[in-house]
Formats: C-alpha cells, sequence, structure tokens
C-alpha cells in the first residue's frame, strides 16, 4: 500500500503569506484559523432547513456510500431537499430516516447548463453567515458551491481545473489527494479516476496504482483546503457536514472553455491537443498492429521530451 | 546488465518455410546452410580488389572503433576505396597499415540522393557470385548494398524501416538486436540509439538501458540474418568481413517515402502522425509548465490506451 502522506497544516496564515509562500507552490495545504464568520457555530441542519427556505435542489441519492460516476446518475432526482414537504422528507430527515441511502447535495447555478454555482445568488440568507478567504482577485472568481453530505459519503477521485478552497463548515471530512505528475498511476475515465475504493483497491484490475503518491488530512469544522487546479483529490465525509467551496481562474479567463458551469472542462489549448491528437492516431490506423505500436511508443518518447516537465517532484 | 537471449538459428530453411514458418513472426533469425552461390570461397581481399574495378567508392573511416554517427559525417571521404591508387592505398592496404583507423563501405546507388544501392548495378561482376536468397516476390525488392568492414568496427544501433536479409559473405560479426517494442529503453534520436558502447553503457545517463532485452548471435561466413523491418540492430565486426545485405518491402509500396534511398525514413503515414503530434504539442505551449506537463501525461495515456499492442512480448 502507497505511503501516506501528510498534507501541510499552517494556522492562521494572512492573504499576502499565502499569496508569496504557498499559492506560487501548487501544492495542497490545509489552512487552520481563517475567520469564516458565523457560518461554524450557526449552521445547524435545522438552521438550513429554515434559512435556506422552499428552494429545489437537485441532490444526488446513493444505496452505497462509495458513489459510482455511472451509476450514480441514474440514482439523481430532484429533491425539494432543504425543507420538509409533504411529498418527500427533507435532505436531513431522509438521511435519518434510510441509514443505507447516502445524499449528496452539490449546488448548481440557476440554469445549471449556462450558470455556474454562486452561494450570493442561490442562498442570498445563508450567505451573510459566510466569510470566504478571498485569496485572489474579483475577477478569477468562478463559482462558490454548497456542499451537504451524508455520514460516509465518498465521492470519487478528480481534478478540476479551478484552484479551490474547500472550507469544511460544519462535520469532518477525510480527503486524499493525488498530484497531477502521478496520473498515468490513476487510470482516468475523463476528469475521474476509475480506482474507487481507495482503502483496498483492486490491485489486478490497477496494478500502477500502488505507484501514486497519496496525499491525506482530515478537515476539521472551521479548516479550509487549499486544492490547486488539476490536483486529483478524493473526498470521505466521515460526519454529517456542511461546506462551501470556492473555485476560482488561476489562468487567465481566455484560457478556459467557456460552456464550462463545473470547473472541470479542458483549458480550451488543451482540449485542442487532444483532438490534434486523435487525428495524429488516426493516421497510425493505415498501418499493421506491430507498425502502429512502434510508432506509438516513439511519439510518447516524443512527446516525453517535448512536454513533460524536467523538475519531476 | 541485461540478459542475452540467443537468436535462434535455423539450419536449411526453403523459401516456403521461411514464408509460412517464419515470416509471419517478425522476429530475428539466422538462416544456416542457405546456397549463396561461390561468394563464400571467392571473395578474399584480393579477389575484390580485382574484380572492383576502379570504380570510386565513399567508406567512412573512424579513428575509434565505436561509430559516431555524429563525429562519422566529419570523417566520411572520397576513396578510389576497392583498387590500389597512387595517391590513397586501397581500403583493404589502409586497414593493415593504420591500426588505429577503422574502414566501413557501405554501397550507394549511383547518385545517392535519388537512386537506391543495387550490387547488380553499381558491382556487375561480383554480382554473378552470390546468390541471393530472394525470399520474397520480385516487386517487393528495395535495395542490395555491399558492405566490407574492418575488425572491430562497430555500427550504431538503428533501425530500419525494411526487411533484411544480412548475409554474411566472408568474416564474422556480432550482431545485437533489440526489439521495437523496447524502443523507450534505447534513447532514440531519429532511426539511432545514442547508447554507442553496449556492452559498457553509462547507466547514469541512460538509465533504462538496462531495460532493454538484449538478443544477439554471432554471424559465421555464409549466415543469413533475417531482421525484421523495425527491429533494431547493432553490429560489431569481430574479423575483416564482406557482406551484402538485401532490404525488401513488407508493407505495400505506396506506404513508403519515395524519396527513401537508404530504406530508413519512416512509412509516410508515421512522418506524417509524428507531424500531426508536433502541432498538439505546439498548442500545449499556451499553457504553464505544470499544465503542460499534465496534459502531456493525458496524451501519453491515451495514445497507450488507442495505440499500443496489447498482445505485449
Amino acid at each position: 500500500m502507497a505511503r501516506r502522506i501528510p498534507v501541510p497544516q499552517l494556522e492562521g496564515v494572512t492573504r499576502e503569506e499565502f499569496l508569496q509562500r504557498i499559492y506560487p507552490q501548487r501544492k495542497p495545504v490545509v489552512l487552520k484559523g481563517i475567520d469564516l464568520g458565523t457560518c461554524t457555530t450557526k449552521w445547524t441542519a435545522d438552521y438550513i432547513s429554515q434559512v435556506g427556505g422552499t428552494k429545489e435542489v437537485k441532490i444526488h441519492v446513493s444505496t452505497v456510500p462509495q458513489m459510482d460516476f455511472i451509476k450514480l446518475c441514474l440514482l439523481t432526482g430532484l429533491y425539494t431537499g432543504l425543507q420538509k414537504t409533504s411529498t418527500r422528507n427533507s435532505l436531513f430527515q431522509r438521511g435519518c430516516l434510510f441509514k443505507e441511502e447516502k445524499y449528496y447535495l452539490r449546488s448548481l447555478g440557476e440554469d445549471p447548463r449556462k450558470d455556474v454555482a454562486d452561494i450570493r445568488k442561490q442562498f442570498p440568507l445563508l450567505e451573510g453567515d459566510i466569510k470566504i478567504p478571498e485569496f485572489f482577485e474579483k475577477e478569477q472568481f468562478f463559482s462558490s458551491v454548497f456542499r451537504i453530505s451524508s455520514p460516509g459519503l465518498q465521492l470519487w477521485t478528480h481534478y478540476d481545473v479551478m484552484d479551490n478552497f474547500l472550507i469544511q463548515v460544519t462535520g469532518k471530512k477525510r480527503v486524499v489527494l493525488f498530484s497531477p505528475r502521478d496520473a498515468q498511476y490513476l487510470y482516468l475515465s475523463g476528469t475521474k479516476s476509475e480506482v474507487l475504493n481507495l482503502d483496498n483497491p483492486d490491485l489486478n484490475k490497477y496494478p500502477l496504482f500502488f505507484k501514486a503518491r497519496r496525499f491525506e488530512c482530515v478537515l476539521e469544522a472551521g479548516d479550509v483546503l487549499f486544492i490547486p487546479a488539476l490536483w486529483f483529490h478524493n473526498v470521505i465525509s466521515e460526519e454529517f457536514g456542511v461546506g462551501v467551496n470556492v473555485f476560482w481562474k488561476h489562468l487567465s479567463s481566455e484560457c478556459y472553455d467557456k460552456t464550462d458551469t463545473y470547473g472541470n472542462k479542458d483549458p480550451t489549448a488543451a482540449s485542442r491537443a487532444m483532438q490534434i491528437l486523435d487525428r495524429a492516431l488516426k493516421t497510425l490506423d493505415d498501418l499493421p498492429e506491430e507498425y502502429r505500436d512502434f510508432y506509438a511508443r516513439r511519439m510518447v518518447l516524443r512527446i516525453q521530451d517535448k512536454a513533460f516537465s524536467s523538475n519531476y517532484e
């Protein structure tokens, strides 16, 4: 099993310290003792049910704690989740009634295909309770997302293309992270890893997984985890918990896909490179297998030579 | 140090046996006891000097046994090599006079930029002495090359894109081969490996080289080595020796680069794929190093997934 590298924890970091010493390193870090406002004490399940109002939200429901991104979509339905209704129990009520079901709320924009999530717009009554550490310029802001999850729920390992502050308001999460450099050991399907069970992975199916360096931290209420863009992360809610995360742009705005509302579409230059690569691979289809294999290997060598970073760590 | 895998030796193989059992396996094999004509006894240094005539040939001269493809070009001059002349000693004479110099003749077409080597055209008086095993169709013929080398001379590890019979007429050669599958351990520069000293490689500079599976054989006078296209080979002349090799097309004619006279230009589909790849990599240049590295790794994963052969061996 891979050794576990603890994510460094830093107490009372200021905006200036973050920007000068931490941000340029592009590595995850847990910020402790950041002033988050009154939310850390106020945001009980009851309070949120009341203040959240009758807003309809989409929640994910899973019968297994490890959410599977293929099965999950089938289980996702529209719930009036923040308030009891006559037809449906609230998210919290249901969470208590059916122990075997796991719930996950990830807030969306008004029109999720066009709008990004922004708690200031979707949850104006809650917004006043939280001070989001804005350790970036206003124009870098991408989205702020409200997250509520059942105890035991595990979110699959994935990366986002935005820089991220994951703010643990109440409850406790265990977060496992992997460097973008270890992508080759994570068996990716799009932005997600196919290895769902991190603690007991199927090494016959995923033999290289043990090579991935596993960074790990436990977020307590009040902690803020900086997840740099491209860093893989897997989140397990150890307790019922409420969180907010804020995504912001690391690159200049024109680098990003304009249609991205989740913060997980690859920068346009990257998706263009991938499309061009597919054309190159199509060209190799004219050759027999042994030639295709050989020239594919030469292509890999060329990529490693020309585009891999030499300051590997 | 890598283990050495002996190249299989087969005695008295017929054209039909070769085509049915050996050729489709795309692996090197030493054919022994093939009827090569009278050349194996007739082609002494004196005989070749007389019969070769006054033909001017280009020979490579090297002051070190391990020919270095970068330094070599500087040392290559025009010699009237097959016949004594008043100004220059013959290839053989010089070979005897200056022990520290190594000579290598690789015959070329009449106009080396346009014509392929064909011993029937360039050495008509010698051609009658050798029966080239034509285990292929007439239209597959690409070139036949006359090769003479000093004892101790080592030719760098490289691959050709044509199938190849290396015919050892006189003398003795040690040939080391590597599978195209092991390209990633050979530190390629174009079609050549940068690892020159196979027996004592600089493992600090070439740390992966030991992973390459090393196939090896010694060719005695009369032996024919089948080198499939793309297989890397390194040739050390253990004695002064004369050889002929014949290149033929494995793929259909339109797959090859029309301007190739040496048999070592990549098939057009492969060079096109490489050009397209370069465009893809250029697109990544718009991103900062950490993104470029990450998406380059994703490109590698895509290539491995889509174009690597799964029947690895």
